[in-house]
């Protein structure tokens, strides 16, 4: 372990590659080499990318590894597969796509699927996202769909989190994605050179409008980009260092980075006392009682009690 | 409280709407009346409604609510305002519509409102939909906006679910709202005289024949309405009864309220052991080590084992 953790602090690719490995894999394993390297996180800029499937999001973080590369910067990429089987396809396309850029050894891209993981998705990118910081990118992309909440979990943990959307994506879907739209530091209407770019334009900027403004509010750009055509992306750019600076010269990056670091404890503590709880005794215990509960004969409350009480005895 | 129980189980509305506010506004006290009631709980046959902002839920619900009247049925309706100030308007307008039903004595309805609660919001309205069951509703309708975690939750809590769409609801959305077509049993798609309704049917279709098809596993049920006209509404009706036949052939009803069961005991657990977690004492402890995190002082693993050893001593 030792011999990782410094063959990864002096960048070597494959050093990275099997951290991330043991982040997705073990939880004993992660905790032992994450407090290992805690002393070298903190330096790299962290960039969320979200949206609904088919907005384009890998050819944005595509582009936008193009444009870091260009300044000389080292690249990290994590895009997060949702485990819906309706998105895989169009997902695989993506990430063949972006073998573009693959053959860069100052971009490291890795695909990290929630399928399978019972929760924990979040836990696992954050501290492949410390991994990377570690191992000196300069920059990391987090790019995940904007469906449920381990997704939104993600890009919450960014520094500047970027929404895309495209023309299509009319009214009553920015409604429905509330969720998306309170986490935007930055929009983005992707494929602006199809219809209704100019309505989609108005409506964020309408919502925009009903938001508090005072001078410690971040207020979101808008940005059109054509994704394809790399048209738009400088501006995009432009548009996450003016978010940078925002938060540096409002000294906010370092309250935000706190807010998220009590987000990821917390959840990292959850976790840990939520296996602790379920253990197989209590979960069989749990499921022989069902029945009872169902059929009026037993209080799910009454369950609950006798399984607080046996935790609490037991741990 | 005995008093309330009896007043409950002996159909008196206020008992009703009092019980309600209980499970709305305090663990203890909830857990003590629902401890009450546990063997006069299961009769009601529980329905959800989901879909996004403006598909026309309540609309629905309403329609719905006087075809169980009809029937000479008692019906429960318990409609969760979402949080988000960007949808608060048009929620308000469907609980003034739904005012034309609101004179009936055999219609209950309440709303319940995700703000400002952390959390526990699908215990809460899973208690309250107990409370409507053992005062002797027929039927219950659980409305929800489908978006966020806790709103899901409450429509998986249903023994039928009904997704709502509207025909400009295209493709993306449809993949974009993944979540919401893996626990749809029934679709709606609403206003389905405007224009798209014949692709919308056809896409959902075609979604439909990606899944498995066996003996145990129903298929959705897909129904055009024209809510407002009151069009589409009786074939809904059918269709739900259709799929209550299915749950009682297959006896899968039991089986659905058995998984339904474990995951409220689970999240009443969870809840209870959530909040002796995290206490004043240890919120507080980890407050005052965010900083030194962030700076890359301390590893983010180290506090949380301490918190982890700290709450198992004094549990």
């Amino acid at each position: 372990m030792q011999n990782l953790v410094e063959r990864l602090l002096a960048k070597d690719i494959r050093a990275v590659a099997h951290a991330i490995s043991i982040a997705e894999n073990g939880r004993q394993s992660s905790s032992h080499l994450l407090k290992q390297i805690y002393s070298n996180v903190g330096n790299a800029y962290r960039i969320g990318i979200t949206g609904p499937p088919g907005a384009g999001k890998s050819t944005i973080v595509n582009q936008a590894a193009k444009i870091i590369r260009n300044k000389n910067k080292r690249v990290g990429i994590i895009a997060v597969d949702p485990t819906s089987p309706f998105t895989g396809g169009a997902l695989l396309g993506d990430r063949i796509r972006m073998s573009e850029i693959g053959g860069d050894k100052d971009i490291f891209i890795r695909s990290m699927a929630s399928r399978g993981s019972l929760g924990g998705l979040s836990k696992k990118v954050i501290d492949a996202a410390d991994i990377l910081d570690a191992a000196g990118y300069d920059y990391i992309l987090l790019e995940t769909v904007g469906v449920g909440q381990s997704e939104l979990d993600i890009v919450k943990a960014a520094d500047t989190t970027i929404v895309v959307l495209v023309p299509e994506s009319g009214d009553s879907i920015q409604a429905m994605k509330a969720g998306l739209m309170e986490i935007a530091d930055i929009f983005v209407i992707n494929k602006s050179d199809r219809p209704g770019a100019e309505q989609a334009l108005a409506s964020l900027k309408t919502i925009m409008m009903m938001r508090t403004h005072d001078e410690e509010t971040w207020i979101p750009g808008i940005i059109k980009t054509v994704a394809t055509e790399n048209q738009g992306i400088p501006e995009l750019f432009a548009e996450i260092n003016r978010h940078k600076e925002f938060l540096d010269d409002k000294n906010l990056l370092l309250k935000k980075r706190e807010k998220q670091t009590k987000n990821r404890i917390k959840e990292i503590v959850e976790d840990y006392i939520r296996d602790e709880l379920w253990n197989d005794d209590r979960e069989n215990s749990l499921d022989s009682s069902l029945e009872k509960v169902v059929l009026g004969k037993l209080s799910p409350y009454r369950i609950a009690e006798e399984l607080i009480e046996n935790f609490k005895k037991e741990i």
